[in-house]
C-alpha cells in the first residue's frame, strides 16, 4: 500500500510532485528547523485517485492513516482534536505542483464546534476571538465543503451589523459574533436540509473532498488553461492539514508577508508588511493598513531579529529570494509558507548577480533563474506600472515600448513638427515605404491596418520604436486630418499614448518609465556570452542601427536589409526611376546614380561593425513595393487634374489650394510663392509622370506578391540591380580595407529556391569581385550565402551548399509557406481563432513551430551539413530574438541566430539557457 | 587498339550507341540478308576522339583501318576506288545514336576526280550522267569539306542556264553539265586558294573529318538543344561510307521511301512514294512529283513483290512500323536505310493493337512504343494539320483543343447566343465565377490576362473545353463590345479560332480535325488497366462530367471540387446570401436552402459513379472569389446611380439605357418594357444591396488569397458551412443506400496544415454521421482524409494519418508552397526566362519538380504509412495527368492519380508504362 500521508518531518521537500508546492516547503521548512506549525501533507496521488473513484469516496485506508496523524499532531501540540478543553483546531489548504493563487479552496479552524468552542474559550479566555473563528469556520466550511452560496452568510452578518449600526467588523461584540454563529448553523441546516457536522472528523474528511474536488472546478481548469498549465507540470491537489496558530490573540501576536529581497529593485534587505494582533487574511483584505516591516525593528526588535534570521536561513537554504509568510503568536515566530519570489527584471538581474557575488548561487543558477523574456521590461520604455487608465482603443502589439506624442497624419506633419522639436505620433490608416522620413521624427506608429508584418510594423520594431498596428476602432480621415475613436476625434495635435508591448491606445499622455540598462546587466550578460554557442547578431540596416546593435552586444550584423536604404526619402526617387525605366540603358542610369550612395551605406556599417561580420541581404520585396498605391496614383493624378484645371482659369487663391492638402499637389505649390499663378506645363508634366507610374504599377500587380517577383528572381530578371549592390559592397570594402579597417563582408541572396539561381548570381558575383580586386589593386574576401526561406530550398539544401558558404534561415518566410498562412491575412482572419479553439498553441509567426517548420529545418541543416561540413548556419527574422525559437536552434545545431537590436540581450540569455539547459 | 571502323558485315546492329541509328540498321539489315549496298561504319568513339584531339586530327591507325575496308569494298563490288575505269564511288553519311534529320552533312557520289569521271562516262555509257554526278560532288563536297557557300556555285549555275535559256536543270546538256564542272573546280581553287583534291583518299579524309566536325556545329547543337538531346542520349556522330547506287540511270532504275503501314492511319498496307530515274534527293526536292507505291504494282510489278517482301522481312524483324528509304538500280532492289516510323497517334495506337494480334510485338510492347502524351492528340479536336494559316495572337495554352465560333463579350451574351444555336467564343480580359453560364455555352474561352491557374483556364479544362489564357496582345473592350489585337479590331459577331494545345488565336473559321476515341484505343487502354499498378481516377465534378470520366475510363472520382457547384447562375444568388449574412443565423437561412441543391449534386454523381470511390473536397477557394471584384462594384453602383438619375428625372429613352450596356443596370433594364420609367426605388436598392457587397469585399481583401482564409481555415472558422456539405453528402450517400445504390463516399478536407484541424472537422463530421445514420435508420459509410498540399501537412504526415484514412497530394498548391512562387505570377514575371536560362528544365505547375516538391511527397508518403500502413494515398490536380508525374508518383508508392476527364487515357497508358519501366 502505498504512503498517502506524510507528516511535515517526513515528507521529501524536493517532491513538489507528489507533495505539492506549499506541502514540499512546509516539509522542507520543517526539516531544517524552522519554526514551522506542525502538520502533514495528503499526497496529489491521492487527490487523482480519489477524482478517479466512480463512488466518490477517499481512497480506504485513507482516513485511518489521517487519524494516526492527527494523534501524533496531538501529542505534538498537547491539544486535542475535537477536545471540549483544549481543541487542536487545523487549517486544511489546497497545494499543487504549480502555484495557483486563491483558485483552489482553503479552510480555517477546522474542529471548532459548539463544544470544542468552549474549550477554545476556555484556553485563549477570549470569547470575540472564538466566536470570531467559529462564525468564519462556519461560513468557509459551508461554502468549501457543503456549496452554500457566500450571498445568506453574507446577508445575515450585514443584517446584524446593520441592527447593532456598526459598519467594521471590529464593532461586533462577542455576542453579537455568537448571533452569528447561531444564523450561521440556521443557514446550513436550511441549505442543506442537514444540521452543521459537529464530528470534527466529519469535518476534516468534507473538507479533504471539497479541497480534492476543488482541482477540478470551473476557476482552477480555467487557470491551467489560461496559463498553459498541463498535466505534466501539475496533476491533483495535494492537500496539507496544519495546526493553527493565531496572530490575532493580542499584542504580543502579529502575521505579515515578506520578501527575503526587495523584488522591485533587487536590494538586499528584507522588504514586507505586517499586521500586530491580525490574521493573515486581514492584511490581505486591506481592512487595516500594513506596516512596513521596517518599523518592527522599533515595535518588535526581538521578533525582528529572529525574522531576519529566518531571512537568512531560508536564503541559505533555498539559495533563491523567498516570498514567505509568518505569524507571531504570544511571541512566538513561526514561518507558515515559502516560495520563491516573484520580482520585476531589474530586481532579478540585480539578485542574480549579487547572490552569485555573496556565493548563494553560481552564474549558471544567476543566468537559468531569469527567464529571457523578462529582460524586455528592461530593454524599453513602459507605462508606469502605478497609472491606472483605460485604454482608448487596442490595436495589435506590433513593437514594444511605450511613448506619447501628438496625434499627425502625414509623414510630411511628422517629419515638420518633429524636427522642430515635438514629440509626435504618426497615425495613419497604414504606412508605405515612402512615410519612411516620418518614422525617423515620430515616437511611436499607430495604424488602423495591417498586422504585425505590416509595413509599419517591421520598420517600427526596426527602428526599435513602439508601434500598435491594425488598430481596427481607429478610423483615419488623411484629408479632414483627423482619427475617429468610438465617440471621441482625435485632431492634429491631440496627445496619444500608446503601449506597442499591450497593444493599448491612450488619450493624453501617460507616465512612461525609461528603459533601465544596468551595470548589472551587463555582467549577466557577459557571463551569457561565456557559455552561450550561439552567436548572436543584430538585424541592423543604418550606420547607426549598427552603434546600436554593438550597445546591445550583438556579435555581428546578421541581416541587414538593402531595401531598407531604398526607402530614404532622398533615394526613393532614384529608386523609382530605376523601377519605371523603359529599358535597360535607363535603369543602369538610375542605377549609377545609386551605386555611389549604397557604397557609402556599406562602407558606414563596416567601419562601425569593424572587425565584426556584416550580412548583407541583397534587394528582397516585389520593386512595386516602392511605388505608391494604384488608388494613391489615381487620387493624386485626379488632384492633378483639379489643378491644371484651376490653373488653366486664372489665378489660384491660397485657400482653394489648401483644399488640395496632400501629396503631390502640394509639393508642387510648395515650390511657388502663394497666391500666384501655377505654371500649366508643370502641372502637365506632372500628370504625365504619374500616368506612366500608374501603368507600371498596374503592370507590376501581382496576385500574391508574397510570392512573387521578388528576391533572387528579381536579381535574375533584372541582373543590373543586384550588379549595383554587389558592386557597392565590394566597393565599399575595399575602401574600408584600404584604410585598414578590418571588415567581413557577407553577401546573401533571398528567395532561392534552386541552386542554378545562386549559379548564376555567383557567376556575376565573381567576375564583379575580380574588376574590384584589380581596380583597387587589393584583396577583398567575401563570403557568399543563401537565405533558406523558400521550402525547396530546405529541401535542396545540399546541393545549394554547393555553392552558399553560408545559409541564414528566413523563418518568417519559411512558416509563411510551409503553413500556407500569408501573416498578415492570417493575424486578421483566423489565428486568434485558432489559438483560442487549441488548433495551434501559439502564433507560429511568434513561437517557432517546431513539429513542422523547424523538422523541415533540421532537415535542412543536416542535408546542408552533409556536402559542406563547416557551413555556417544562422537564423534571421524574428523568430531569431523568440527565447524558445533560439532553444530550437541551438538544438538543431546553428550556429547563430539573429534578431532586432533591442532583443539582443534576451537573445544572449536565451542562447545561454539553451547551452544550459538540455 | 579499339577497334574504330566496322564493315556493316560485322558491326553490332543494336548498338546504336556505338554505331548511330543508321549505321547500326545499316550492319543489322546487312546481317538479316536484306540486299544493303556494301559498305562500313566508323564509330561514335571515334568522332569524340577526334574532336577531342588538339591538333584536329584524325586518330592515328583510323585512315589504315579505313583502307581496310574499302579494299573490302572493291572485292565486294569489283570496283576499284580512285580507277579510272570501273571507279568505285562512295557516299558519306552522318549517324548519331538520335535521329537528328538534316542537321549534319552528307557527301554523295565521293572518289570522283578529273580521272574516275572517264572511268564512270565508259561504265554508264551516259557522259550527262557522270558530269551531272560530278558537279553535284564538287558542290557538296565544296560546302561540306572545304566551306565553301553554295552562293558562287549557285550563280554559275544559274548564270548558264540562263545562257542556254533553260528553266529546269533537266534542260542542260552533257557539255553544259561538263562546263560547270570546270567552273565549279575553279571556285573551288579560287575560295581555298587550293585546287580541288583529287585524290579520292585525301577527298575520304576530308568528308569524314567535315562531318565528324559537324556534330558541333551550330544547326546541330541547337538542334540538340531543341529538342533536349543530351549526351547521354546520343554523343558524337557515326560516318557511314557506303557504295553508291543510282536510281537515275534509266527506266529500269527508281528511288522512294516507304512506311510498312500508313502513318496516319495505322493501315497494314505498304504506303508511301517512288518516282522512276531519279536519285532520292529529286523525292525530296518536290522536282518531280513522286506517284503513290500503289502504282508500281503495274509500273514495276516485279519490283513492287521484292518490295513488299522487304516490308514483311523489315517488320518481321523489326516488330516496329520502318520508315525506310530504297534504291532501285538496274532492276535490282537496294534498301539504304530504315527506322522507325514516326505516326500520328491514331496510326499508333491502331499498329499497336494490330501488331500484338498478329503476333509481332507482346502487348507490353504494344503499350511502351507509344508516348502517352501523344494520345492528347486523340482526345481532343485539333486544328486540321493540313492547314497552314498564320495566329493573330497568341496566349498561354490553358486547356488543349480547337474550336471556331464568335467571339462575345459577355457571359449573358454567351448563354443567350449559345443557347439560340451560335457557335461563340468567350472573350473576356478575364473571367470570375459569376462567367461561368458563359462558359456552358461557349465553345472556348479567350482572355487576355491570366496564366494557366487563372480561373477561365482552370475551369475550362475542367468542362475540356479549349482556352487560351493570357493573351496579352489583345485589348479587351467591354463596353464598345469589341477587342483590338494589332491593327484588328474584332467586332462581337467575329469568327476566332482557338488553339488550346498551341495557344495560339487565328482570324475566321479555320478546319479542326475531330477527337477519334477509336475501339483500338479502348483495347490498348484495357491493357494498360490490366498492367498498370496505379488507379486513375477523375476530377469530376458534375453528373455530366462525371459519365465522361467514365467514358474515358475513370475508376471512380479523385476530386469533386464543391465549390464548383456554387458557380452555377441558380446557386450563385444563394451562396453570396450566405457570404453577406450579417450573422450566423442568416448564414445557416442561406445554408439550408444550399443544402437540398448539393444533396441533389451528390446523388447524382453517385449514382453515375456507382459503385465506385467518390471523394468530394469541402469547399476551399477563398469565399470572396464568389464574389463580384471591387472594381466591378464600384462601377455598377455608378451605373445604378446614374440610372437612378434619369429615373427620377423623367422617362427614360432606350437609346440611352443602351449606353448603361452591362451588368446589374442591364439586368435590371431587362426587367421593364422600354421605353417606359425605371422605378427609382427598386434600383435604390439594388445601390444599397450593392454599397453592402462592396463593404464585405473590401472586409475579405487579402494581401495573399493563395494564403490566406481559405479551405479547412474557412470550415474551422465558418463550421456551418462545412456542416452542410458533409450533410449534403452523407444525405445523399444514405438516399442512395436507401435505392440500393452502392456508394463510396470520401471526404476529403483542404488546405491542412494541422492534425487538429482534422480533429476538428471529424468531430463535427463524426456527430452528423450519427445524426444522418439515425434518421434514415441505415448504416452509410464513409471514408475521412485529407489534402496534402500545405509543405506542413507533409511534415506532418505521421501525425495526420492518425485521423486522415487516406491522402491526396495537391501538387499545384504544394508547387506554389515549396517553391514560393505563386503561379499566376511567376508564369507571367519569371518563369520563362527560368526556362530559358536554363534555371529551371520545366515549368514546375506542369512537370512535377522531383528533386523538391517530390522529395517532400516521397518522405510524407513515408511518414503518413509509418502511422498508417494500408494509407491510401493519391494525388489529384494537373500533375495528375502528366506522364513523367505519374512515373513519380508509382515511383514513391502513390496509389491513385486523377485528373481531369480527358487526361485519363494518358494518365491510364501512362501507369502502364511506369509499372512496366523500373
Amino acid at each position: 500500500m502505498k504512503k498517502q500521508v506524510f507528516a511535515f518531518e517526513e515528507g521529501d521537500g524536493k517532491n513538489k510532485t507528489l507533495l505539492g508546492g506549499k506541502g514540499a516547503n512546509l516539509c522542507e521548512m520543517t526539516q531544517i528547523g524552522l519554526n514551522v506549525p506542525s502538520g502533514f501533507v495528503i499526497t496529489t496521488e491521492t487527490c487523482l485517485d480519489y477524482l478517479d473513484s466512480d463512488e466518490g469516496a477517499l481512497p480506504e485506508s485513507l482516513m485511518a492513516e489521517i487519524r494516526d496523524q492527527m494523534v501524533s499532531l496531538e501529542e505534538k501540540t498537547g491539544k486535542k482534536f475535537g477536545d471540549a478543553n483544549d481543541p487542536l483546531l487545523v487549517s486544511v489548504r489546497s497545494g499543487s505542483a504549480m502555484s495557483m493563487p486563491g483558485m483552489m479552496d482553503t479552510i480555517l479552524n477546522l474542529g471548532l464546534n459548539s463544544e470544542t468552542l468552549k474549550g477554545e474559550i476556555q484556553q485563549t479566555g477570549d470569547e470575540r476571538f472564538a466566536y470570531d473563528s467559529y462564525r468564519r469556520f462556519i461560513q468557509l466550511f459551508g461554502k468549501v465543503a457543503l456549496g452554500i452560496d457566500d450571498e445568506p452568510f453574507d446577508r445575515v452578518f450585514e443584517q446584524i451589523k446593520n441592527d447593532r449600526h456598526v459598519r467594521e467588523d471590529v464593532g461586533l461584540s462577542a455576542d453579537d459574533l455568537a448571533l452569528i454563529c447561531e444564523e450561521f448553523l440556521e443557514i446550513v441546516k436550511l441549505e442543506t436540509g442537514r444540521v452543521f457536522p459537529e464530528d470534527p472528523y466529519e469535518q476534516l474528511e468534507l473538507s479533504i473532498k471539497a479541497v480534492f474536488g476543488s482541482w477540478m472546478g470551473k476557476r482552477a481548469i480555467d487557470y491551467r488553461r489560461e496559463f498553459n498549465i498541463t498535466s505534466e507540470m501539475a496533476n491533483g491537489t495535494a492537500v496539507n492539514i496544519c495546526t493553527m496558530v493565531f496572530g490575532n490573540r493580542g499584542d504580543d501576536c502579529a502575521t505579515g508577508v515578506a520578501f527575503t529581497r526587495n523584488p522591485g529593485t533587487g536590494e538586499n534587505r528584507l522588504y514586507g508588511e505586517y499586521l500586530i494582533n491580525a490574521q493573515g487574511e486581514d492584511v490581505v483584505a486591506g481592512i487595516r493598513t500594513p506596516k512596513s516591516i521596517e518599523l518592527m525593528a522599533s515595535e518588535m526588535p526581538e521578533l525582528h531579529v529572529q525574522l531576519e534570521e529566518l531571512r537568512a536561513r531560508l536564503e541559505g537554504h533555498y539559495h533563491e529570494v523567498q516570498d514567505f509568510e509568518f505569524t507571531i503568536e504570544r511571541g512566538i515566530l513561526y514561518c507558515l509558507q515559502t516560495r520563491n519570489g516573484k520580482m520585476n527584471a531589474t530586481a532579478m538581474v540585480r539578485t542574480s548577480v549579487e547572490m552569485e557575488r555573496e556565493g548563494l548561487i553560481n552564474k549558471e543558477q544567476a543566468l537559468l533563474r531569469i527567464n529571457p523574456l523578462h529582460l524586455e521590461q528592461m530593454l524599453y520604455p513602459r507605462l508606469d506600472p502605478g497609472v491606472r487608465v483605460d485604454a482608448l482603443a487596442q490595436g495589435l502589439p506590433a513593437s514594444p515600448g511605450a511613448a506619447s506624442g501628438m496625434a499627425v497624419f502625414d509623414a510630411d506633419r511628422a517629419e515638420l513638427l518633429g524636427k522642430a522639436g515635438e514629440k509626435v505620433i504618426l497615425l495613419r490608416e497604414e504606412t508605405k515605404p515612402e512615410d519612411i522620413h516620418g518614422f525617423f521624427t515620430s515616437q511611436a506608429i499607430l495604424t488602423s491596418r495591417g498586422g504585425k508584418t505590416s509595413h509599419a510594423a517591421v520598420v517600427a520594431r526596426g527602428m526599435g520604436k513602439p508601434c500598435v498596428a491594425g488598430a481596427e476602432g481607429i478610423e483615419v480621415d488623411v484629408n479632414l486630418r483627423q482619427a475617429i475613436i468610438g465617440d471621441i476625434i482625435i485632431k492634429e495635435g491631440d496627445w496619444l499614448t500608446l503601449d506597442g508591448t499591450s497593444g493599448n491606445v491612450y488619450l493624453g499622455k501617460v507616465a512612461t518609465v525609461e528603459s533601465e540598462f544596468t551595470s548589472e546587466l551587463n555582467t549577466l550578460l557577459s557571463w551569457a556570452d561565456e557559455v552561450a554557442r550561439l552567436k548572436v547578431m543584430a538585424n541592423a540596416d543604418t550606420p547607426s542601427d549598427a552603434t546600436k546593435a554593438i550597445q546591445y552586444g550583438a556579435m555581428g550584423i546578421g541581416l541587414c536589409r538593402t531595401e531598407r536604404m531604398f526607402n530614404d526619402q532622398e533615394r526613393l526617387p532614384l529608386v523609382i526611376e530605376m523601377i519605371v525605366a523603359e529599358n535597360k540603358l535607363e535603369r543602369q542610369q538610375a542605377l549609377d546614380n545609386l551605386l555611389p550612395i549604397q557604397r557609402a551605406d556599406f562602407k558606414g556599417l563596416f567601419e562601425v561593425m569593424s572587425p565584426r561580420k556584416v550580412i548583407i541581404r541583397l534587394l528582397d520585396p516585389p520593386i512595386h513595393e516602392f511605388l505608391p498605391s494604384e488608388n494613391q496614383l489615381k487620387s493624386e493624378i485626379k488632384q492633378l487634374k483639379h489643378l491644371l484645371d484651376m490653373a488653366s482659369g486664372a489665378s489660384v487663391l491660397a485657400g482653394t489650394m489648401n483644399l488640395l492638402a496632400s501629396g503631390e499637389g502640394r509639393r508642387l505649390m510648395d515650390k511657388v510663392p502663394l497666391p500666384t499663378m501655377v505654371d500649366p506645363s508643370l502641372v502637365e508634366e506632372a500628370i504625365n509622370k504619374k500616368t506612366s507610374m500608374l501603368k507600371k504599377v498596374r503592370a507590376l500587380y501581382e496576385t500574391n506578391p508574397m510570392l512573387g517577383h521578388r528576391g533572387v528572381r528579381l536579381g535574375i530578371t533584372f541582373p543590373e540591380i543586384y550588379s549595383m549592390q554587389i558592386r557597392a559592397i565590394l566597393e565599399a570594402s575595399a575602401e574600408c580595407i584600404a584604410k585598414g579597417v578590418d571588415v567581413r563582408p557577407h553577401i546573401m541572396i533571398p528567395q532561392v529556391s534552386t541552386v542554378e539561381e545562386l549559379k548564376f548570381i555567383k557567376e556575376f558575383t565573381d567576375s564583379i569581385h575580380a574588376e574590384v580586386e584589380k581596380s583597387y589593386n587589393l584583396k577583398v574576401n567575401y563570403k557568399f550565402g543563401s537565405m533558406l526561406e523558400v521550402v525547396r530550398a530546405c529541401m535542396r539544401a545540399e546541393s545549394l551548399a554547393g555553392v552558399a558558404e553560408f545559409f541564414s534561415f528566413g523563418t518568417n518566410d519559411l512558416s509563411q509557406a510551409t503553413f500556407s498562412f500569408s501573416r498578415e491575412d492570417a493575424e486578421n482572419k483566423f489565428l486568434p481563432l485558432y489559438n483560442e479553439r487549441g488548433i495551434l498553441q501559439d502564433n507560429p509567426f511568434e513561437v517557432l513551430d517546431r513539429e513542422g517548420v523547424g523538422k523541415l529545418m533540421e532537415l535542412a541543416v543536416n542535408w546542408g551539413r552533409e556536402s559542406r561540413k563547416d557551413m555556417s548556419i544562422g537564423i534571421c527574422g524574428e523568430h531569431g530574438g523568440h527565447p524558445d525559437s533560439i532553444h530550437f536552434c541551438h538544438q538543431i545545431g546553428l550556429d547563430y541566430v539573429s534578431c532586432s537590436g533591442p532583443r539582443v540581450p534576451i537573445a544572449r540569455l536565451a542562447a545561454a539557457h539553451a547551452a544550459l539547459v538540455h
